[in-house]
């Protein structure tokens, strides 16, 4: 039987560690892929290192792509101020334009010359986070449109986009990888965290992990400054 | 009434010039966009800039991203040889995996920055090059994919993959760019010019080009090594 082989997202944080562990679970051989797009914190790809290598991935690349060339984002314009306080309505300024639709074209692109067929992200709807692009309908669509674009998709070895997290609370997630051994000590959710990686406590992103950790009753392993 | 804005992907060869046309032909004010993607042929990106230029666009941006780190095509992996003479049946090597993906989701990107609704490509599934990414099926997906992926889809400001080309034989494609006043002297389609831009007259890409010329009863005036 030949090595299963998934491209698995890894992006600093606590769902995609668990969704790469989810895959490690299934049996796959990792392959994980980051990307420096000129997020303002370099402390999480320091973070998707450690995570990608405490899971025992087969590679982790970095991928360079520099998205403050177009701007449009907090997390990538020094020009838009991050948001702190309770999560507001609508889609939040630290959405980055097509940013995933992006990630998982890249993802498809290395999938494609690893003869991978899968591709593990983490995305999740349920603590909706107000990105369109953590949707079911999307992560549906980009499959779809994967599989008519590629030369594997053609030739029917076609590809699966898996989101296993797309269903799951935050605390389900938190369960799910602490079942898993996921170390989310290693992991990084705060949307300014400081050169330590010492999380702020007070974004978006911060609440809804502390809660998450709460609700699973795992003791939480975040550093705050 | 607002300026209507596109962004138009200009490769520098002959297809994406005639599409980017079609869109100032239809009143768009043009925003290019370019990939530095490791391309062998520094000449295309050169040809590229002169394109723009010549068809008046606001702006011409040119996005790095080194798909090389990927591998796997002629066009991106010096391991890989450019075939020549008559093209074969199948996906050729020259095709570089996910690639139109990747790059319409970076236009993608830019779109929605610039708050841009058209996205013009030069694909073209007539005179079939075997690129499952050039097909009508793909385009399509990939439409539907971004008004899900995206704020401004979600918001009802969706977004339009137009390709003008799509239908057109090669023939068709040069009649409708000289109509347009598309210098096509500025354009490169060969898959291995020489450093000043010259073409072989011998890969798959050359004999479609040359026989679209004699077809159209337009004067060619591609410059030969």
């Amino acid at each position: 039987m030949s090595e299963k082989k998934a491209v698995v997202l890894i992006s600093g944080g606590l769902d995609s560690a668990t969704a790469a562990a989810v895959a490690r679970a299934e049996g796959y051989t990792g392959y994980a892929l980051s990307f420096d797009y000129g997020q303002r914190h370099r402390v999480e790809l320091e973070a998707a290192a450690a995570v990608a290598q405490s899971l025992d991935v087969r590679e982790h690349r970095v991928f360079r792509l520099d998205l403050r060339q177009f701007g449009g984002s907090a997390l990538t314009d020094a020009n838009i101020a991050v948001p702190e306080g309770a999560p507001g309505t609508g889609i939040p300024v630290t959405y980055v334009p097509a940013r995933n639709t992006v990630f998982l074209s890249l993802a498809l692109a290395w999938a494609e010359v690893l003869d991978a067929h899968d591709i593990f992200v983490g995305v999740n709807a349920v603590d909706y986070s107000g990105y369109p692009d953590c949707r079911p309908e999307f992560v549906q669509a980009f499959e779809t449109m994967a599989n008519l674009a590629t030369k594997a998709g053609v030739e029917g070895r076609g590809f699966r986009i898996r989101a296993p997290l797309i269903d799951l609370s935050k605390a389900d997630i938190i369960r799910t990888g602490t079942q898993l051994g996921v170390d989310y000590a290693l992991t990084i959710s705060c949307y300014d965290p400081d050169a330590a990686g010492r999380a702020c406590g007070r974004c978006d992103s911060c609440r809804l992990r502390a809660e998450g950790f709460r609700t699973a009753g795992v003791p939480d392993p975040t550093r705050y400054r």
